[in-house]
């Protein structure tokens, strides 16, 4: 198979609008698809080429809704973390939180949920896998499907270890789901490039956009 | 300006093709450019777009040098954490580590360091920040510039940070050398996806290569 004409998007074209899509659209993702886009995450770097990931590609719908669950009861018990009880408390002008909590009460709609992990477990290991899972949303832009990176609570894990034959060895990195988008893709909304580098030093001179 | 033109690469060319670059020629990256990749990196999904991440990029000749003094310590005491105790135990046919090792002699060599630093401490942090870095070798690779990331041991973290002005509250999450390959980008060598991925479970039907 010739990767680059499956994914013959221009790469600035994927990068720059490569939003978090949360709403998800009733059409399946093929297994081609699939396929090709876990085929593209595995070719991102990692550590020592260990290749600590394993990706748990979750499409039975019964599985998917016993995990929407459990994210659900994960989200706010992450929000409980941070003070916030309900959905009273959930800021009105903090788009990007409603928008989570809509992921939160949708994620069932999801056609696909894949599970990253990593073969054992602690921060380097999580750190090894993650570039892997932008290719992976790189590569799924690039043929119109859509996702988000999303974590668990540790209140779940073992749950989900539980639901999916985890071992405990292993662990759970991210939940992304991907379909095809409710909505566009498009560019997002950031800090000027000014506001996050800089040269030589970390109060140097400030690096200019173009 | 268009990014689409910028980076106007296929992204399977460039995924397929991001070998990590060790080696570098004797040729300096633009302010451009380099405004061009770490506007990339910045479009990358983050933790509740809180934007965790800082970039400083070293051009600075007597900044490298020190830092690869620090680097080639780092490396060798991430070794010893290994049992590796000097050159002679180093394995003939770990190519990986034979490479790295090259270039924790050579960093020196490479014309630009971007040192990527998350705000705030702890793996969350980190974790929120490493997509970026993978955007940033996509459109670096785009560019016909090469890198690879590495990490530092914690015996110098202290004396990076006073090198850089990188305050306490902050960490230092990457050191990525970048510039123009001596050497070919090319494939990569992994597992087949089927050794990595699976179906609805851990120990699932394997998922297979298109």
């Amino acid at each position: 198979m010739d990767f680059d004409e499956c994914f013959n998007m221009p790469l600035g074209e994927a990068m720059f609008s490569l939003r978090a899509i949360r709403r998800f659209i009733d059409k399946p993702v093929s297994d081609r698809d699939l396929s090709s886009i876990i085929t593209a995450a595995i070719q991102a770097p990692n550590g020592g080429n260990q290749q600590l990931w394993r990706f748990l590609v979750i499409k039975d719908k019964s599985l998917i809704e016993q995990l929407a669950i459990l994210y659900k009861e994960a989200w706010w018990a992450k929000r409980k973390d941070a003070g916030i009880h309900g959905r009273q408390d959930v800021p009105k002008d903090n788009l990007v939180m409603k928008s989570a909590m809509g992921l939160a009460d949708e994620i069932s709609s999801a056609p696909v949920i894949v599970i990253v992990c990593s073969t054992s477990k602690g921060p380097k290991a999580m750190g090894s896998v993650i570039p892997s899972v932008q290719n992976m949303l790189l590569a799924a832009r690039s043929l119109g499907i859509g996702g988000t990176i999303t974590t668990l609570h540790d209140q779940v894990q073992l749950r989900v270890h539980h639901l999916f034959g985890i071992p405990d060895t292993a662990q759970v990195v991210y939940c992304v789901p991907l379909g095809y988008p409710k909505g566009r893709f498009g560019p997002v909304s950031r800090k000027s490039l000014e506001n996050v580098a800089a040269c030589d030093r970390w109060d140097g001179v400030p690096l200019h956009a173009i």
